[in-house]
């Protein structure tokens, strides 16, 4: 008996297309055993023909045509690796439409359009899978959806983007500055040539809606997400959060909550002793807190060329064996509730403040009490340098407080004389 | 419409048992949208009618007849949660070849009969999940079988028993004895009244013996491997470990080596800076080294109650979903590889090793001379402690050794006069 075949088309052959590529050459001899069929790449869709034509064994595979994989009724499975959200989008309805399974890893596209893909998808009674869009190979959409399906997911939250864990661990282990940790990573190829949608946290508030929709059963969009970046962090702040036992991390933060869910990125102080805070370099991690699993933690590289393609394969093989027992749309879209999203002025956290201000009698008293006025109650206080042109500078870490409550008492401080600035403003987890 | 209902009995009333009835009944009202259809539990078998009604809604479902269970055809489910050899076996088996679907996180039968069981399972087109056997509530079975099935997994290794984990943490934090620590452990119910399983390394072993059969498609028994527990570790050892930099775990090791699977569970030195050093109390976690994703843990919950029920009723929604697509079955027994087993004397390991010495002029010669005669090279010395009575301790770590050579060398030390005793060895990671 000949060995049963699926074909398929990749999309794109940059760092994730071109890892997906070896690592099904690489799997070539173990399929048949662990499928009982073989995938086989048909079709590579890519832009430059003859820039592509050194990176596979047979550049015959390579097109340039969309229309020739889309037309093509052999290939079962399209894996979209573009990124982007057009002509990704088009691609993936298209693909679709014609019946033909997606694996993606495309969280912009997820994040934004995910109801539109996911309700095209179960129409066709097709699979629509994307392990690889959140934590690189890090196993956490398939837990999500299936180990820890018999829980209610009361919290997801954690490190989701590599470029900015790296900048903060090079900050914080060596005492460097923003701009410094960027340069390194950008030269060693962590960050891209234009690093916004990691230093900003979009990318990871991406990843943050997909989450939350995922745990909660009810769709985020980015829209939903607030994002705070990295850029105004700096040595100094991390000092100041190792004398109060912590470390300053980028976390994506979703809660569901009785007034709805609150999802955002931002980074925040976390203690030394949580797990999280040992998550160094340029490695993910993503805490699940449920009902019944208490804490689980999923660990891993969030990023790269072969760990990404790790999930992409893990998925691509999962949709040969749904083609093999003929259950494809086994697991569509989740979403089946309706959450309403916490405005963001009611969401509560600590804040971390540092300011510099006038270095004279009253002016504790007077700063102190424009947070009583607001409801900010304060729970640590560091005063340590007094500089030689006559200010002093003040750390607060205070109570849980409600956002717009926290931002009335900055925008009184800020408009006080005896406050010069006030260079910093963290949330504390 | 009315909703489709699938019946499924609960075998055993125990804590994981409880923990699963109770986790079904809080999601009740979800399954209708999650899985299209809900569960029902029909049957309970139990041992003592009375004690167990109690414990339930409507002690009516409550039967101490497993034929009862058996010759319902309208049971499609059998979630065995009893534990043991026997009469596990002969019931998951009968339910097997009555067509049902089997879960169970039963690891001492899946790791002494596993082949067996997905042998019948697989025959029948039956499921038969066991994500709970292995971590408790952590998701790892179905993350090593899909998720990561793009890999050559070189690796499985981690901290899989609690009680084991809870005493050396009390051992190391507060620098308790063994027994303290076991005494302390079993008033808390992390330990059992007979911890033998826990604390001699057995109930790892079994959880290593089917985290090795999958990570490497290969079939590994209980059998297999070597295990070694904790009662010799002092806190002496842990406190020199802490001067190396390391911690001391009891860690289950699986490697896939060109001569053969290699897999063991003993007390280990590791480095405090890897992750699983900072993996405490009673929490487990699981590090996967594979060709594509390169490093992932998984970290959580690896006993109690409801963790581990967590991981029973996702694995019941996933025969559920099977059940609603017809493609029960579609995952199944991965051990397509016979890959032998490593002699367990030809592994390679780094030793540490304390042994109290006569303390005159040439005896650590004489030592290092028995080393250097069995290949057993030194990497690092401590000797700090002479005592009143004329004894000195050393302390070594060896460099990468094979086990028959070590034992070589031990044999030789503890025939020699100046040797008065070797209270410890313990491996290095």
């Amino acid at each position: 008996m000949s060995t049963k075949k699926i074909q398929a088309a990749l999309l794109g052959l940059g760092t994730v297309g071109g890892g997906a590529y070896k690592v099904l050459q690489s799997q070539k001899e173990e399929m048949e055993n662990k499928l009982g069929a073989v995938v086989e790449i048909k079709r590579i869709l890519v832009r430059n023909l003859e820039k592509a034509a050194k990176k596979v064994e047979d550049p015959s595979v390579l097109t340039d045509s969309w229309e020739q994989i889309l037309q093509d009724p052999d290939i079962q499975i399209v894996i979209e690796l573009m990124g982007g959200l057009e002509p990704a989008k088009t691609y993936i309805l298209a693909a679709l439409r014609a019946g033909k399974h997606v694996v993606t890893a495309n969280k912009d596209l997820l994040a934004e359009h995910g109801k539109e893909l996911m309700d095209t998808a179960k129409e066709m009674g097709c699979d629509l899978l994307f392990e690889a869009a959140v934590g690189g190979g890090i196993p956490i959409i398939r837990p999500l959806k299936q180990c820890l399906a018999g829980n209610k997911i009361r919290e997801v939250m954690g490190i989701v983007n590599g470029t900015t864990n790296y900048i903060l661990t090079k900050m914080t282990q060596e005492g460097m500055e923003f701009q410094e940790a960027l340069a390194e990573a950008t030269r060693l190829g962590y960050a891209e040539s234009d690093p916004t949608a990691d230093i900003q946290g979009l990318d990871a508030g991406r990843k943050m809606a997909i989450l939350a929709s995922i745990a909660f059963n009810s769709r985020v969009t980015f829209a939903d997400v607030t994002t705070e970046g990295i850029t105004k962090i700096s040595a100094k702040d991390i000092q100041y959060a190792r004398e109060l036992g912590c470390v300053i991390k980028l976390l994506g933060v979703a809660k569901n909550t009785p007034e709805g869910i609150e999802v955002g990125v931002s980074p925040m102080l976390i203690p030394q002793s949580h797990p999280l805070a040992a998550v160094n370099d340029s490695y993910n991690a993503i805490f699940v807190v449920g009902d019944a699993v208490q804490d689980a933690m999923f660990f891993g590289r969030g990023a790269g060329e072969m760990p990404t393609a790790s999930a992409v394969v893990g998925d691509v093989f999962d949709v040969v064996r749904n083609i093999m027992h003929n259950c494809c749309g086994r697991i569509s879209c989740t979403c089946y509730k309706e959450i309403p999203i916490k405005r963001p002025e009611a969401v509560k956290n600590k804040y971390f403040l540092r300011m510099r201000v006038e270095n004279r009698c009253g002016v504790l008293a007077s700063v102190a009490q424009v947070f009583a006025g607001n409801r900010v109650s304060i729970s640590q206080m560091i005063q340590t340098q007094v500089k030689a042109d006559g200010q002093a500078e003040l750390v607060f870490i205070t109570d849980q407080v409600e956002a717009q409550y926290f931002q009335d008492s900055l925008t009184v401080l800020n408009s006080m004389s005896m406050v010069y600035k006030i260079p910093t403003v963290i949330r504390v987890y």
